[in-house]
């Protein structure tokens, strides 16, 4: 299939169709990526402000058959959002698109556009006294489309469930140009293929997500925060499971974090303070969200007690206010950017059945310290079998030493992943970093299925190319 | 497009493929569906004990142009278990697949054979200490794989989702004969398009579900029933939203019922005791499940206490025990057994967003009265917006008298019910039964879709033909 560059003839063509302003040249900011890692470029630069908008952009790109990237807030981490190869393509961010639509109180729904700011929806939710629970680190800057298009997780994945849970309908513009009228307030409709649940997780190659309708929950009425250390990760997941034996479904967070993770804080970002006054080996961060006429602080003491009673845990601080229990968030937030300080050698977004998480972090430490001498950071959303698998140069020695070394760690922590029947990408998507792995560790049924299907929806591949599915 | 019957030539074919046992005579139990709707027909039953003989199955039958119907429980309600028209079909049933593969109580994972009975699934899931929570009348012979297939939906939806939403991952056949070997125990895992969430509510048009993953929750400490008079259905949603501020997601079931339905019962099964010597207008029956240190039956007398302060509620009963709480069910269960004793006109599982639906009942009354005199029942699953919506002949008349209303009737309902947004199939699915609604009704860019992916995953439309979509 050969594709066309967004040219000037195609962007004159364009603009005899559509108002003023929304065509735009293109500036640096939508051709870069928060790794560094891809270096995007665009022929043109197209910002919608309604799906008739996107709807004439994708019907002119699919007969002129040039390559259309759908862009969001642009935090995606395996680059998705930009395309650093073949004829420059016709960005369309959706960031004219940022209203809330609607907020339906009664029936827990909120109307978004696809451009509206993840924090953005959440407080359209606050203010009508209901959860938008999705959270994250981006939150400030990822769009919402963007965070379906990807089906974003997050740290509430454990009790709320990816972004793709939280849906219940879409409003979209086919790779045609076709709108699909998708906004369903409905919580139960079994009238046909689910088309939404394909478009999310499609990280923008079968279509632009153009608005959303999505579920909102009750606010707990109690909500309470600690640290618990534990002697191991098999503690730790025996720590979980004690704890829905008292909260029930009310654990909504539960956070793994390693000593290697609380030193580079140390050392990086001393200003963040830190639980305890020795790092211990390992310790999880608890979030309970409980109704009313339970108190989360009193939850969280009985659990500690059951679970030093029976030597799960050796120490633990429940948060006392609100200030302290930011501050043991701000410890587990600000892991990454002491990561970042520090320079990884690998950095992996992986997931395992949980109960083997503790068989597959002992096995990774053995694999990697079978190919030299590194540092391992294991943390994050152990809650729901996510862990962000991190490797370091060893002590006093530089990222640069190990150049050599990236692919053959990346690899075999691969390999151990899949053979414990995990995922190479648990949240951050495939984009065009991971489509190598997709080939080699994805189930080759379903893989031609996947082609089947962007072939059947997009003949002329104009959709975002070179994503999730490599082109040939 | 052009199928065969599945003739003797055929089925010497896979004689010789497979194990003595597996093919045999069809029997008539095969060939009907509850409502006696369709008559299908069989020109081989197969029943197979394993994904890979499914696989030889549907890779002969796609070989020859043989159109296979995958069959469950026969529990559906709307025709998509029989194939009444064109070439007899291999029928495919599940029914000697039906282990439970394993449970996974740390993981809250449960792997379940597609030929399961649901109520075995429920059962294995307590006998882990762990909840099942999908439970509909047909548990006891409903078979997973169909409530798959048919993302079946419930009285616990509100709470905990429809069948799709209790899924984690599938292993399935595809139309090309393909083993997809997707049982995930992830809750996390963004490597490729969703193709989980296609085959769930696809009525085995794209493939035959051989196994799934499925989610488990934890069994609510305490839980409690109670059926509360309203004044109105805005009165029962004014009660349902209350209800959440007392018990946050604690609400398992908020079931609305009319005087109807109550009359019909008394009328047709005097057995059932109800809940209040003389029928109210309209009640609702809610179900709470409460963690650890709350006591639902404490819960639910501060929420009568606080509905009656607001006019909400003017009459009560809490169980007081677990026969108080059956019985409670049982009149809630048996009012589809009552309006078929009677027997409706028409029958609607519709659903609409919730907080439309007292408009949508004043404006249905309104709409059928036009038509004749009727009587209705309107009732259901208020809390997730499904009611089913049966209309009846007016007191002494027979059904038989309004033989030639019962299309009119239909239209209007359902006709409203997508003025409002609303489905005409909320949980049932679209069978042989409605296509001609989805033709209808549905979104044409959406139709397009399904046509286009019906066509990349099953080119030769050998998946259950005339199930969804309409075959021309």
């Amino acid at each position: 299939m050969t594709l066309n560059p967004a040219d000037p003839a195609f962007a004159d063509r364009l603009s005899g169709l559509l108002p003023e302003g929304v065509l735009r040249l293109p500036e640096p900011r939508y051709l870069e990526e928060p790794r560094g890692s891809f270096q995007g470029q665009a022929g043109v630069l197209a910002l919608p402000q309604n799906a008739e908008q996107v709807s004439t952009l994708i019907r002119e790109a699919n007969a002129a058959r040039v390559p259309v990237v759908p862009y969001g807030g642009g935090t995606g981490l395996v680059g998705g959002q930009v395309m650093p190869g073949g004829p420059p393509p016709l960005v369309i961010s959706l960031e004219r698109m940022a209203a809330i639509r609607a907020v339906h109180s009664l029936e827990n729904v909120i109307i978004a556009e696809a451009g509206a700011i993840l924090a953005d929806v959440q407080s359209a939710a606050q203010a009508a006294g209901r959860l938008f629970p999705l959270s994250l680190a981006a939150e400030g800057s990822a769009r919402i489309g963007g965070n379906l298009a990807t089906n974003a997780g997050g740290v509430n994945v454990l009790r709320y469930g990816n972004a793709r849970d939280l849906c219940l309908g879409l409003e979209a513009v086919l790779p045609t140009g076709e709108i699909w009228h998708g906004l369903s307030r409905l919580r139960k409709d079994n009238t046909g293929y689910d088309l939404r649940n394909l478009l999310i997780g499609a990280e923008g190659t079968l279509g632009v997500i153009t608005a959303a309708s999505l579920k909102l929950l009750p606010i707990p009425a109690s909500q309470g925060t600690a640290v618990f250390t534990v002697t191991d990760p098999q503690a730790a997941i025996d720590l979980l499971a004690l704890a829905r034996d008292h909260a029930g479904e009310g654990v909504s967070a539960f956070e793994l974090i390693h000593r290697q993770g609380l030193n580079f804080l140390a050392e990086t970002l001393q200003q963040v303070r830190q639980p305890f006054a020795k790092a211990p080996e390992w310790c999880v961060l608890i979030e309970l969200g409980l109704p009313r006429g339970l108190e989360a602080e009193e939850t969280l003491a009985e659990l500690f007690e059951a679970a030093e009673a029976t030597g799960l845990v050796s120490d633990g601080v429940i948060a006392q206010s609100e200030s302290q229990r930011q501050a043991m968030w701000s410890v587990r937030e600000h892991i990454p950017l002491a990561n970042k300080a520090i320079g990884s050698v690998s950095s992996h977004d992986i997931s395992v059945p949980i109960s083997e998480i503790p068989a597959f972090i002992e096995r990774g430490r053995e694999v990697v310290a079978g190919l030299g001498d590194f540092r391992i950071n294991c943390f994050g959303h152990l809650g729901d079998g996510n862990l962000h698998y991190n490797v370091f140069p060893a002590q006093g020695r530089k990222r640069e030493d190990y150049e050599a070394l990236r692919g053959a760690v990346k690899e075999a922590v691969h390999d151990l992943v899949h053979s414990f029947g995990g995922s190479f990408s648990a949240e951050h998507g495939v984009g065009r970093m991971k489509t190598v792995d997709l080939e080699r560790y994805g189930d080759p049924a379903k893989l031609a299925a996947m082609r089947a299907i962007k072939q059947a929806l997009d003949p002329n591949g104009i959709m975002n190319p070179g994503a999730v599915l490599k082109t040939v």
